[in-house]
């Protein structure tokens, strides 16, 4: 479960995902890239930090399972992020893109594999989750592998060669590794509503452009005092700006020392961005009046994802 | 992965927090009664609509790895919810309780196992999360293997009796299974932080008691227009009502034949009842005139972890 950084896990949803996000949003065309996979979100920051990687991209919701509150967390307070020990102008990541990503999961296995014969099915744990209940129902003996992404598993047992060993990955693992098969496809249980959401990581923030309609995500901690929640939105509702979404969590570092486990940490997605909003600039202004830590993670150019004619399209 | 109905898993921490809840909190003290386990949520959602189980208590967040959203999902419009089909009238359940669980995680074998010949860890998707960090540095060539709980996991490796294959459990596994021995403690990323707040489920609704400081927790769903989530906080504001968390996730279901993939399900905690508070009430009716629906997922007594030198208390 901990490869070397040196080694490459190619054919994940992320793969697919940067590459789209690359050649259909008019913020990214027209770069020149190669791609390559980390073993961790921790280290994938840490190479962005160390100058090893221009652009990182990790996944941070998904539309059934809810949000990859671990990576959140860390971009937030993690151990790797020197802004928490008040080295206010020490390195950090920023958000500078996003990008939805929506595919029929697959299950794939080495040549001669059948479905009664599978007795292991390895993927990312949210992937599995996504896929559950149509796992119970066809290979409900199956052990269900945590790997650390779909890329990952589809690498493992593309290796392992074990027709009684499965993955669930996407297309880009079946064009990557020669001898996978397809023994299924669209195993998700919400086959039209399971769409994942990336977040592009760079070192220098992005500068907004109105025609991006860009995007700001932020970090605000508070107290647990009566009516924190409506003033922290108030801030924007009163300049006219659109909280897009929220999601609460409790502090989870420290709370023995500061006999405050119900703090919370708040994530907001708001319209617009600092750079060309002064109403955003002043919601923060205001924000930092009352809220104990205001944390910008980056503004980058809307992405969204339309349905026409019953498929899935990028504008 | 789909045992029947009538295989118990005792040891999980699901048990161990309602043994508990029913001996530490003054709503539910002094009753006698039994636990047993169910293989997935919506079988004991469906247990106790078919009046098998009186009560049942499932995981719905935890501080480290975020909200079990499946869950909630199940809960809000599940297939199992027949009010979702326009049966108003039809049975369903209410969340009649809360609890939060601090316990630390441990790593249970069967005699004879040492940690290095560890090559297999099975336990809850969200567990082995909660421990990765531990689990690169002490096991990191060790499978991860999802099972449907920590009950299930203890079980499963208790009959086995293979000293490769380990489990992450609590003291209750410990206590249960006599072949399973300790091979260590607090393997958590966040020791002092990580807790699991539990629903317990329902067929009536409980009657709210105001010594018991009652909470309330809906589920709102609405256009993803501006103002939105604004609007929806705001109808507990002006009625001075505190809304405690909230969460926004996009529907998962009909997303294609809804063309409205981005339309919301806010998820919120507020303080006080329909039953004791008019303004509650007032504040749902309020709802209704602009949300699609409003959903009341159950009113129940609250219960609060406090740090007491540096240990949990149940207050």
């Amino acid at each position: 479960m901990a490869p070397e950084n040196t080694i490459d896990a190619p054919g994940s949803y992320s793969q697919a995902a940067i590459e789209r996000l690359f050649t259909r949003h008019s913020a990214f065309t027209g770069r020149v890239f190669s791609t390559r996979s980390y073993p961790s979100e921790e280290k994938l920051q840490q190479a962005i930090l160390d100058g090893e990687l221009e652009l990182g991209l990790i996944a941070i919701e998904n539309s059934h399972t809810g949000t990859l509150h671990t990576t959140l967390t860390m971009l937030v307070d993690g151990r790797l992020s020197p802004v928490r020990a008040g080295l206010a102008n020490a390195p950090r990541v920023h958000v500078v893109g996003e990008y939805i990503h929506a595919e029929p999961h697959r299950l794939l296995a080495p040549p001669g594999a059948t479905l009664e014969g599978i007795e292991e099915v390895r993927s990312h744990p949210h992937v599995l989750e996504q896929c559950s209940r149509w796992l119970d129902d066809h290979v409900p003996r199956a052990r269900r592998v945590a790997e650390l992404g779909t890329g990952w598993a589809s690498k493992a047992i593309n290796e392992l060669g074990d027709p009684s060993i499965a993955a669930i990955a996407g297309e880009k693992a079946l064009e990557h590794y020669d001898n996978l098969i397809e023994l299924a496809q669209g195993i998700e249980t919400y086959p039209s509503a399971t769409f994942t959401r990336f977040w592009l990581l760079g070192l220098e923030p992005a500068k907004g452009e109105r025609h991006h309609e860009p995007r700001t995500s932020l970090a605000i901690r508070t107290k647990n005092r009566p009516g924190a929640l409506f003033r922290v939105l108030a801030c924007f509702a009163l300049r006219d700006i659109n909280v897009c979404t929220i999601e609460c969590r409790p502090h989870v570092r420290g709370a023995v020392e500061a006999h405050s486990p119900w703090d919370y940490t708040m994530y907001l997605d708001v319209d617009g961005v600092p750079d060309l909003d002064p109403g955003v600039c002043e919601a923060i202004m205001n924000l930092r009046e009352f809220a104990d830590d205001v944390i910008l993670l980056g503004s980058y150019p809307r992405y969204t994802l339309e349905v026409m004619n019953g498929t899935w399209t990028s504008t």
